[in-house]
């Protein structure tokens, strides 16, 4: 596969030149969505070489049986599996009784594609020659609208160039699809119902075992010369799919075009049993409107979404097609319209993975999506696992914990756990901290206090709980210890006294009670509700107390500094600059007790700890901790550089902050993993959106204020960031030397800049 | 289940009357084998209810594509399966139309079960009433002989008891077969061709991916109240099978009786296009002697074998069975005559786990195959190891290790590793000292050298090269370290400084220098050829020296004993005792982490290497060791009581010793893990073993000596057993008070009891 093959563009990604090395990796890299679905890009016709066929629903899983080698109790039964939808871009093309086929075409000319991320669609152009010599020339636009979320278009053209020709546009719906990661190739689909009425076709089907309802729908209108006519199709219809064919003899240069309106109707949207109805009210809005109208739409819709979450940066195009890259595709995979939705890690790119939610969305998405959007959507995302509340404390029961104890999945759909490694799914507990700390993020950055007494309060209290009984009392150490977990560096195993483990216990045991006390003097019909329910005593508040107050934290004198866990000091710890470059990345050159017992970190640990708590420490402990563990980080998890990045800044080290920067957000571009055909990493792009915000920009939110300490790699002539806070909108714009904030808001605002208050009046430039 | 349904009796094992639960456990339990080949005691007649069907053939396996959840870096391709075998025991029964089937039997009266242990055959013999009111007597006998390890015999009468009966024979041969432990439902087999000629059958099949071939044969004759007769069968035969029907009418209260011989000839013995005519060979021979010859034979075979390997135990009918139970098995899986084959865990028992040769063999079984049979046995068993140096040796480097350093598998069928947790196949190192100790542990046994110079040294010298190499210097510490590491108490993963491997590793290295030092000096030109082979020098035994001296050994000063490894001391130290019955077994109530964090023990582990260096400790340390380690150790691995009964026995706990006897040798009759179905412990067998001799019998070898400290349970009126030491045979019989040798040999034999020197003359009984 070639590498680096996107051409740098501010406002699209753009690829040219045909390449079948490149088709799965395009597929992933110019995949479209609009946060209810997604898809990779796939072509509409056949493709007859190697593609990885991806069309996606939010919300729609299936529980895949779990596979492992050997079984150990409390792992779940099921793995629950983004799941392939049915088909509805297909179209296949005859030229005369040849079927147009990029892998077996004489010739591919002037192949183009481009996801244009400003407008919200996906082109692709070409000119190929057929066996049969047709040269034929083809334009085609994709969109997933937003305004109408359940519906996707299609325009594709086809011009023939040197003859007449007979020319059959052949679109169709299939549900008899397959997963390209299934662990016992199980069908995922039942196929209910296939039917077809004039230009419109529908496939009712459900998912096995889940059975979420769903209808994937079609119509059809052909054109020529852009001129609409009337064909009328050859229909055939089988158990799982429904095509029509719009055959017309098109004379040479004159134009034949179909526009495709498709996509999927759902249970969680409707009633099961009107979900053709509901698709029929989608078509007859899209096909009204038309295939222009919907785009200008479209547009108008990304522009909205721009205006608020660009940023902008002078003078290195590809540093500015890297963040546009990331802020698209956050959007399209979650938009924060539905509480019921969150964030995959691979979005609607692909499967790997499975579930939709890990800790990835408390660590990174929300800063991006709080910042971003109305409150309310990271309101969504934190109510989200309080509905989970009382699955995670039955999966806490199921570990062995009592009480109300809750421990939330690793990985899950539903709040049941679905992942099933040891190491990970019993030991990877830290998530539980991050769950805990987003509820304290949305409080200081948004200033909503009301979710406490709601719904985080009980978050709190079943989390407190699990650390209480979680850690245990050493009297070798006269401490409380945690033993046996994995950190977010999951390149230790099973490893007693994690550092950031024992640290974010320590602080979800004092922000809970923090909490308690607040609610109880504040909210005190919310106090007593929630006691009643949770059952808590004073006494085990003070048996919490007792854990946070003697937990046991690693520590080297000699270093000064905390160690990531005990015995860390006993490594050979040779950095990773020391390392034999033909050895990386370790995760595909080494087994895995190698890995374990060297000193290499996968993604920031400690210094992850020293992000989230950043203001617990004096500036001199992070640049000493950075200087420790840097130089082990292999950065080889997508969850680490942003973090390094906006330390970097921070230290004022802007060369490796920049490097940081890159690496986070040209990531999948670039393909640094070698892994980008599996799909893209969503999650870590809300990093780079902090590496830019939290990092250059210097933004945090103390005592209900903004403040910043801007800064600006060498290589950029300025860049600008607007973020949404507490309901006023401030653009940020910094340039070599100077920093301006404009305010779109009501009221004039209070913040800082490099230690000093400055007010901003609003519509006001102001400059410092 | 029933637990407990076996009647004890000194011989045999019995059961009595017909319990569909029982099943899959007597199954198990009355599994028969020769050491070439071995099946579980499935009925010869259809038995439509739940049933583990499996017939083995020694070496014969499939690489079953291996199935993981999650992959990592260095896991094997494969997992060599043990392989049920076609079918060659089957006889379906037609009495009238009706077959007979005890699953659906209106009746089934006096049902009973035996495995005769003295003379090596199964019975069974039971009154079936079926569906069609004919009643019926049926009574079987089967074996795999001794003397003709390609053939098994059956006979099987039927006599119907209250009306004449048409009544039909139907021996077959099916290849057909499916594996109860297969990852991905694959066909193993490939049948390749069906034959028969006259009264009889072959089926010629290969192994899919391994092409082992084999030929599987069977031939009838029938008689009526024993008189032969001449019937001339239905033949029918498919792609997968062929079956003779022998029908006959017979009168009320006559016995029709078939005698069915067949087995297997495989590849590993003839040329495989030979396979036919072997077989017909070995039926000529089989037919021509008869049933009763070759059970004659075959009870003389046995009694070969009890007159040298037999431990006798008077006034405990349950003890007794348990040690010849033990005793049996160990027989009927592995002779020793092969070098080819090893000790796989079930045996021809069951399935689970797959491969042949796991660290038990070198741990457990090789001091009682040394002292039941000629040295050439243990030798064999040794030269195995040797012949997968060089596999080792890539699967070290498979893991990053180089220069010829050695990692014998955690599991393996061909050299190769097949075992895929990464914390056992890539931690569980400690493996590679128990091939070492096994070298050092012959010569101390044979006092025959000549297999260090001739294979064993360049064996020790890869693994003292692959210690050396795995160890890491800790700065902090000052002292070697071996890191993520999981010892023999596999409740504990990637631990650091596990002290019995940091101590057997020492160990290695220390008893490798010391043999290139014997070598060296008396055996000059095996130590050319070694070194040149090796490429070792100076330089670099030196540096082993260097990481053995300064190995670091965790201990606790306030307890006064070894740590069984860092952090231990963090636990929280509940005991067994004090542990909630209901939480037990463990593996089966606790998810993994609660496990690996509670102090919990598997098996022993620091124990395990008390045991193995004996002499290195003084009884007083042992004590603290066994007083501090015992009370946190749950035995749930069946290798774990032998050791805890011979310590136990050592420190005079006599009650203590004799429980954890029973627990050893009656673990599958009595089923404590409630796991018999999947198979019997057989490696562990050796160790019951172990805990009379050397726990009880306290016998060791000291100075090329054999020395004895007899004690005896209470519970026992006397116990007697017989070693082979050096080419004469010493006969041990302790009674409560005194103890008697008596020497078959030719010279007589110095040893020591109670730490006084006596002098066994042969063949006069000695008092002491």
């Amino acid at each position: 596969m070639n590498l680096d093959y996107i051409i740098p563009n501010d406002w699209s990604i753009l690829e040219e030149g045909f390449d079948p090395e490149n088709i799965k990796a395009s597929e992933s890299l110019f995949s479209i969505g609009n946060g209810a679905m997604g898809q990779r890009a796939n072509f509409e016709e056949k493709y007859s070489g190697p593609t990885f066929q991806g069309s996606y629903i939010a919300g729609v899983y299936y529980p895949d049986k779990t596979r492992v080698g050997w079984w150990k109790n409390g792992y779940p039964e099921y793995f629950a599996k983004v799941l392939n939808a049915p088909n509805w871009i297909g179209i296949n093309i005859y030229i005369e009784d040849e079927v147009l086929d990029l892998h077996t075409c004489k010739k591919i000319e002037i192949f183009k594609r481009e996801l244009n991320m400003k407008e919200g669609w996906l082109s692709r152009s070409f000119i190929a020659t057929l066996q049969n010599d047709i040269k034929v020339e083809v334009n085609t636009k994709r969109f997933l609208s937003l305004d109408m979320d359940e519906l996707g278009a299609i325009n594709y053209s086809v011009k023939p160039l040197n003859s007449d020709a007979s020319i059959t546009f052949r679109p169709y719906l299939d549900s008899g699809i397959t997963n390209e990661d299934t662990n016992w190739d199980d069908k995922f689909w039942d196929t209910l119902n296939v039917s077809h009425e004039n230009n419109q076709a529908f496939i009712q089907a459900k998912t096995m075992k889940t059975d979420f309802y769903t209808c994937t729908f079609m119509e059809s209108q052909v054109f020529i010369d852009g001129k609409s006519m009337i064909i009328d199709p050859n229909i055939s219809a089988d158990a799982n799919s429904a095509s029509f064919s719009y055959n017309y003899k098109v004379k040479q240069n004159e134009t034949y075009t179909i526009h495709k309106f498709g996509g999927y109707t759902v249970d969680r949207n409707h009633d099961k049993y009107e979900l053709v109805t509901a698709a029929k009210k989608v078509l007859e809005k899209a096909t009204k409107a038309g295939f222009s109208t919907l785009l200008d739409n479209q547009k108008k819709a990304w522009a909205k979404i721009w205006d608020m979450a660009d940023i902008t940066i002078d003078g290195d195009v590809k540093a500015q097609q890297g963040i546009r890259f990331n802020i698209f595709h956050l959007n399209q995979t979650y938009l924060g319209t539905d509480a019921r939705l969150n964030i995959g890690p691979k979005g609607f790119t692909g499967e790997k993975y499975g579930g939709s939610t890990y800790w990835d969305t408390e660590a990174y998405c929300i800063p991006f999506y709080m910042a971003t959007k109305d409150q309310s959507v990271a309101r969504n995302l934190l109510t989200y696992r309080y509905k989970h509340l009382q699955k995670a404390i039955e999966n806490a029961e199921k570990l062995g914990f009592k009480n109300g104890a809750a421990l939330y999945p690793m990985v899950t759909m539903n709040g049941e756990e679905c992942h099933n490694e040891w190491e990970i799914t019993f030991e990877e507990i830290h998530r539980n901290g991050a769950i805990a700390f987003a509820i304290f993020n949305y409080h200081r950055y948004t200033g909503d206090y009301s979710y406490i007494p709601e719904m985080g309060l009980e978050v709190l209290i079943g989390i407190a709980r699990f650390w209480h009984q979680r850690a245990t009392f050493s009297k070798d150490k006269n401490k409380y210890v945690i033993l046996g977990v994995t950190g977010p560096n999951e390149y230790e195993n099973n490893i007693n006294n994690n550092w950031y483990t024992n640290y974010i216990a320590q602080w979800c045991i004092n922000y809970a009670v923090e909490n308690i006390e607040r609610v109880e003097s504040d909210f005190t019909t919310d106090f007593t509700r929630i006691m009643n329910k949770a059952k808590l005593s004073k006494a085990e508040i003070e048996q919490w107390q007792e854990v946070a107050e003697r937990m046991y934290f690693p520590y080297s004198e000699k270093h000064n500094v905390y160690l990531q866990q005990d015995g860390f000091l006993d490594k050979e710890l040779i950095t990773v600059a020391d390392l034999d470059q033909a050895q990386r990345p370790i995760n595909q050159k080494w087994s895995w007790d190698r890995i374990l017992r060297s000193p290499y970190i996968k993604q920031a640990d400690t210094l992850q700890g020293f992000y989230f708590f950043e203001d617990h420490f004096t500036t001199e402990e992070l640049e000493r901790h950075f200087d420790f563990y840097e130089p082990f980080t292999v950065h080889e998890s997508s969850l680490s550089p942003c973090v390094h990045s906006i330390q970097a800044a921070k230290l004022d080290r802007m060369d490796q902050a920049y490097t940081f920067y890159l690496r986070t957000s040209r990531l999948d571009l670039d393909d640094y993993n070698h892994e980008v055909h599996e799909g893209l990493h969503i999650t870590s792009m809300a990093g780079t959106w902090m590496s830019i915000v939290e990092g250059f920009g210097g933004m945090r939110v103390k005592n209900d204020m903004l403040t910043f300490e801007p800064k600006i790699p060498q290589q950029w002539d300025g860049y600008s960031f607007k973020v949404n806070f507490r309901h006023q909108i401030l653009k940020v714009i910094v340039n070599q030397g100077q920093t301006h904030f404009e305010l779109e808001g009501h009221k004039e605002l209070q913040i800082e800049v490099n230690g000093k208050s400055v007010m901003i009046a609003p519509n006001k430039l102001v400059t410092v």
